[in-house]
C-alpha cells in the first residue's frame, strides 16, 4: 500500500498519515526533533534496517518533511535536516509521546516534556488559541469546511447523529 | 515489520505508534470517533480491502484501543467500540487533523474543529494544563524521566547540546 493513496484522499487526518507514512518515519522525525542528521545516526538510534532507512528517508524528502543536504564532498555524504513543515510537526510528537507515557510506561516515565527553567513537568492537553480555553470533545466538534464535499458533509452529520444517540442511550441507562 | 517490536522500545512515542501500528489504522480510530462501529462501514469509509481491516481491527483490540463486542447472535456479527484508552488518543487525532488542514489542503480545508455553540474554528496548539501557558519548544525540553537508562539520559543530553550548537550557529550567521 503506498503512502501516495492516503496523501489523496480528502480527510486530512489520511493526508498527514500519507506523508508521515509509518512508526519507522515517526521515529526519524523523532531522532531529527533531538538534532540527529545523518544516515549512522538513525540507524545506531533506531536499529531500522539500512535499506529500509534509505527508502524512509527519501520518503521524507519527497513530502517535504526533510531537506537533504551535501556535507561532504569527497567521499559524497549527506545529512537530512528538517524543513520548515517537519518541524510544524513537533505538536503531534508531543502529543504521542505523552500518550505513551500515560499508557504504557508501567515502570515508569523515561523521557517527558518539562519547564526549561523549573524543570517542572508539563501536562499537555489540547487549547484552542483563538476562544482561549481547553479543546474538549463536550465543547467542540469536528464540522464541515467550506471545501466540504456533499459525501464528507453527509458524513459528519451522520457522525452528530450517532454521538447524540450516544449519549441519549447512556443517559436512559444512567 | 511487527508492532510488537515498537511497542517494546524504551521510547514513549515507539510505544505509541506501536499501538496505533500504520495509517489503516489511524483512519479506523478516526472512523470510530465518528461513532462508526460495524466492519461494514469500516470498509466503505475507508476503502480498505475486508482482509487488511479483519487484521487492523484485531490489532487494535489486541492493543485495548477498541473492544470487539456481539450485536447479533444469529449470524454471529461483532461491532467494534473505543475503550477509554482508545478514547484518549483523541488529541492525537485532533492535531493530525490540523496538521493535515495546515500543509496539505491546497483546495480549501473540507473538517474543522469548531465551537460546538458558536460554530468558530478552534486554532489548536498544544498547552501545558500545569503551568497554564503554550507549550512551546522556547520554554520546553525532552527531559529523561524518574525511569530514564543512562543511554537515554545521553540521548537527551546530545538532543540539547545539538540544540544549543545549532542556536549558536543561527546566531552567528544572523
Amino acid at each position: 500500500m503506498k503512502p501516495t493513496q492516503f496523501s489523496d484522499m480528502p480527510c486530512p487526518i489520511a493526508r498527514s498519515m500519507g506523508r508521515v507514512g509509518d512508526s519507522w518515519s515517526m521515529l526519524i522525525l523523532r531522532d531529527a526533533f533531538q538534532g540527529m542528521t545523518r544516515f549512522d545516526e538513525f540507524v545506531k538510534s533506531t536499529g531500522i534496517a539500512p535499506n529500509i532507512l534509505t527508502r524512509r528517508l527519501n520518503d521524507l524528502v519527497d513530502n517535504g518533511m526533510l531537506e537533504r543536504r551535501l556535507y561532504s564532498e569527497k567521499p559524497p555524504r549527506h545529512e537530512y535536516l528538517l524543513t520548515e513543515m517537519g518541524r510544524s510537526f513537533r505538536p503531534i510528537m508531543f502529543a504521542l509521546m505523552n500518550w505513551g507515557n500515560e499508557h504504557f510506561s508501567p515502570d515508569g516515565v523515561r523521557m517527558q516534556l518539562v519547564d526549561r527553567v523549573t524543570g517542572a513537568p508539563a501536562v499537555p492537553v489540547l487549547f484552542d488559541a483563538e476562544a482561549q480555553r481547553p479543546l474538549t470533545e463536550d465543547n467542540y466538534m469536528v464540522a464541515p469546511g467550506p471545501a466540504a464535499s456533499d459525501t464528507m458533509r453527509e458524513r459528519l452529520a451522520n457522525a452528530e447523529r450517532r454521538r447524540r444517540e450516544r449519549l441519549a442511550t447512556a443517559q436512559e441507562t444512567a
